[in-house]
């Protein structure tokens, strides 16, 4: 761990050197700063289903993960990396119990969505978001408002470990 | 409770003299037995979403819920009841904590599908299924094996109660 922190530290000072020499040269600002995703993909949410989760805790979360159809072929067809193109979107809602389905039940079992919370997409594309893994990550409120760049700089680092799925978590429910 | 228990009975009861005199009267023997679904309705996998759900309990169950065209029109636009052709489908899984995402998070927090269950399905048509709310009900094992005939009967008594909803539980996640 304490080789890979160092060497976390010698990339990312190097990085910041290298926006540093960029930026003075006379390059635009955003070369200096990891791009991500600011607009909403259109049309996400009649995309496929790629799967489902619960988050328990403080997240309190129920969700579906979709994909294009650039994404849902190849996670069926097990590509790796996901080909430049592929999106992926993370529908979240909190996760509230359902007194009409309990009553169904005869038990107090079933939960379903409730407030939408957020939505979060991957978008592929190795050239413009190759600072990041060739991910380009985006984070909105259910309003539609994009989250600000230090929440952004949150996410790449989390998918850093997922390196031998293409930086994803979601597994395809077959 | 117990009005509408006798009145079930007695519609049971009525049910039942009818379905005898028809087979008596030489009518075939499937007209006394409520129509359920038998063959898995083609593409499902490819369908939209409509929502998502978590089962605690015994049946520890994640899944999520497609429609075909017609269904998801009908939810978007609040059209009840829902018309001829409609399909919904409840694919389910089992609910299982992910250790990658729970590394991922620092917390055990993170539940995914595991392996797949069962597959349910409510096609409507008002004709065929007349005798179980215009509903077709049916339910697949995770290798596409139909539920018996006793199986079955449990399906459209646990949905009438959602009367309001057409008989299904399931609201359409925005």
């Amino acid at each position: 761990m304490k080789r890979r922190s160092a060497l976390a530290i010698a990339v990312a000072t190097l990085a910041s050197v290298c926006a540093y020499l960029l930026t003075a040269s006379g390059h635009a600002d955003e070369k200096s700063a990891p791009a991500y995703v600011t607009e909403m993909p259109a049309g996400y949410r009649d995309w496929k289903v790629v799967s489902v989760a619960h988050e328990a805790g403080k997240l309190n979360s129920i969700g579906f993960v979709l994909g294009n159809d650039i994404a849902i072929k190849a996670y069926r067809e097990g590509k790796l990396p996901f080909p430049d193109g592929a999106i992926i979107a993370a529908v979240h809602y909190s996760h509230v119990p359902s007194d009409e389905n309990n009553k169904a039940f005869g038990d107090k079992q079933s939960f379903v969505p409730g407030v939408a919370t957020n939505i979060q997409f991957e978008v592929k594309d190795s050239k413009k978001y190759a600072a990041t893994g060739g991910w380009g990550f985006g984070h909105f409120s259910a309003n539609g408002k994009p989250a600000d760049a230090t929440f952004m700089q949150t996410c790449f680092p989390c998918h850093k470990p997922a390196a031998a799925t293409d930086l994803i978590y979601t597994h395809y429910a077959p």
